[in-house]
């Protein structure tokens, strides 16, 4: 590695660029709509795999999060194969759902010749609803037979669930002449939450490193992307990041190098790139919100207050309806629990001042609303307590979100 | 006071029974909306009277919120005028908004001669817009004369913003022959949260105690009333709940005997019918629900859980849609931080089984739905951790929700 540490650059379009990896989708019947895709495999083809995972926080942990969580220990971290399913979450299912995360991974490593613990599950979709094993396992050796470099873009629809667009992210960067591709999926639009909520994210890069290694970058991509996103508050029973490094590129990350920073570089960049297409495409979110909070007088009071203001439904209305009402803004810095003076506190959306040291900066209404009323919003707070800064993305909360809520079993 | 504790029991009709309290209401075009009332006047003849006041714990508080805790303090709980206002909340609106707080008290003060010191301010809207003294003084010789023991209900609708609906409460018992009642009023409707949030609440009582005796049973009976509510999770800057004791019933609250219990018990009444009435006329709501948690391993945690079901948006829009969805019950109790072991939870609604043991339970959908789809709904969950108990009381979550706040300034 050269001693400017390389760059990292987005590619579109071919989605299957790590070396090793190959994927299917097909439509299992999981999901009520006939013929939607809702199950994937994912493969990598290196028998050097390493693979690590960031999961729930809740208590309530659905049976493929328990598998994985369990596979990814008894593996040593060598997992090479994942199987996924949307339109149930096999979550409060018991017995008989552990039961079918653990014959999905059996039968797949069966047709592998490869371990069960080195198969990792995971489902998203409806809680309490037994998921049928068969339905998985009939599937399985057609998915194996249609792996292919090229489906990337299909395991990124049949991981979907209320998400209205897929959501993708390739990188590459070059280093001592070898091309390193990073690449990611994720779904996610309600139940998000700091703790990663409904979300499911995938992601296979070609370098080469350690499975310690790997999830230690992992969790410190994640705390900053995935766990910086609400869209509304809700911490879900399901949520998955797992990532897989087949190091068929020939460039290894080594602890302690310039290498172990420019692969940080690159998957948080995935992760945020991602994260900032779960909150855009929130359910029934009309805009993407940043909440960026400066002048804290430490990172946790930064981000109380980040998080407290994305997680307002009074903010998060009033920017459905592009209304300038900064009050709000306050309020939930507010009830935070941080700690600073609310007649310091200034207040701007896209630099337009709303507030200036606690009360109205008198700005212009019209051109207030405008600035509202767009599809990026960044919002702007300045306690002016400290130096500590804090960033979260968030949406609006719209009447789509109750209408998509109010039914989704049925 | 005799060896059976009196009974306390309800009135309808007449609001204004307290024995010494005079109320007004009046127009004075601090809301939007030609000829709504918006400015009222309670006060108490009784040079004897205490009071006691339970505010917001949002650090952004208001201008009448720092006021009322200061006066009560000077006055040592010897204040006998309430000025509220409604259609402005006089917060984040820097040192004019206190000089407004302060000009009102005092203008109040030498009307009655009495100390400014001796009036409590309260006010509810709009956040960050300055509230015009003038608005308020120039009314308040008006209300003074137009005090009676019949404007209850004026002031009960005086104070209402988003509600739609005025809330009052009337209690009255029987000790030694003489008759004692507690009045209240109410208004919140959003940014209604644990610690109060917007929501506004002054009682009246015609027994005499000592102030501080007053305090501590105000602080308990919002503990398990107010405190127990949540219709949106944000905590405003304007909450406040103030009680007067006119004394003039001529029965005395002693602490160490029956007399503090009885009146605990009717303070707590009023304030529990108010909150009740609060979250069901919560903003957009269609429905009351209450939360019971039982079975937890501590009081704590049973109330962790009560709470973030009772948060959860996807709980409270699965609500409005009449949806059974326990999943999403047993999802945030997960997420809740309480510690219980999934597979043994139950959760039912009005006494239906939806989930045994952290299962479905197999029940009849068409008649969850009927159990969701009412007025009041219980949900009952059942932990098997332990033997501690909790209650919080909810709304369901609407698209009137959104339209009611997307656009609440304009």
């Amino acid at each position: 590695m050269s001693q400017a540490i390389p760059k990292w650059e987005p590619i579109t379009g071919d989605l299957a660029t790590p070396l090793g990896f190959r994927a299917a989708a097909v439509a299992a019947g999981i999901k009520k709509t006939r013929d939607a895709l809702d199950l994937a495999l994912i493969f990598s083809d290196s028998p050097a795999t390493t693979a690590a995972g960031v999961f729930t926080t809740n208590r309530v942990a659905a049976a493929p999060v328990l598998l994985s969580r369990q596979n990814l220990v008894e593996s040593r971290g060598r997992c090479r194969a994942i199987v996924v399913n949307s339109g149930n979450a096999n979550a409060c299912t018991g017995r008989e759902g552990l039961h079918t995360a653990e014959e999905t991974a059996r039968v797949t490593a069966e047709l592998f010749g490869i371990e069960p613990s080195q198969v990792l599950v995971a489902s998203t979709g409806v809680i309490g609803v037994p998921l049928s094993a068969d339905l998985i396992l009939l599937q399985l050796p057609h998915l194996k037979e249609s792996l292919s470099r090229e489906n990337a873009g299909a395991v990124a629809h049949a991981i979907l669930t209320t998400d209205t667009v897929p959501k993708t992210c390739v990188v590459r960067s070059e280093a001592r002449g070898k091309t390193v591709h990073i690449a990611g999926i994720a779904k996610g639009a309600g139940m998000i939450h700091p703790h990663m909520a409904t979300m499911l994210s995938f992601i296979t890069t070609d370098v080469s490193m350690g499975e310690r290694m790997l999830h230690n970058l992992l969790i410190a991509a994640v705390g900053d992307s995935f766990n910086r996103l609400t869209v509304d508050g809700d911490t879900s029973t399901n949520d998955t990041v797992l990532a897989l490094a087949s190091g068929l590129s020939e460039i290894t990350v080594i602890p302690g190098n310039d290498s172990h920073a420019w692969f940080s570089e690159g998957l948080t960049l995935v992760c945020q790139t991602l994260a900032r297409m779960i909150a855009r495409d929130g359910e029934g979110a009309s805009r993407l919100v940043t909440v960026e909070v400066v002048g804290a007088r430490t990172p946790l009071d930064a981000d109380r207050v980040a998080r407290a203001i994305a997680n307002s439904p009074l903010v998060k209305t009033a920017l459905a309806g592009a209304d300038p009402n900064w009050g709000r803004i306050l309020c939930a810095a507010g009830y935070s629990g941080a700690k600073f003076d609310p007649s310091k506190v200034d207040v701007s959306v896209n630099n337009l001042p709303l507030c200036r040291n606690g009360v109205d900066a008198g700005f212009d209404e019209a051109a207030a609303h405008r600035d509202f009323d767009q599809k990026e919003i960044l919002l702007q707070v300045d306690l002016h307590a400290g130096s500590a800064t804090g960033r979260v993305w968030t949406c609006d909360f719209t009447r789509d979100y109750i209408d998509i809520n109010a039914s989704y079993r049925s």
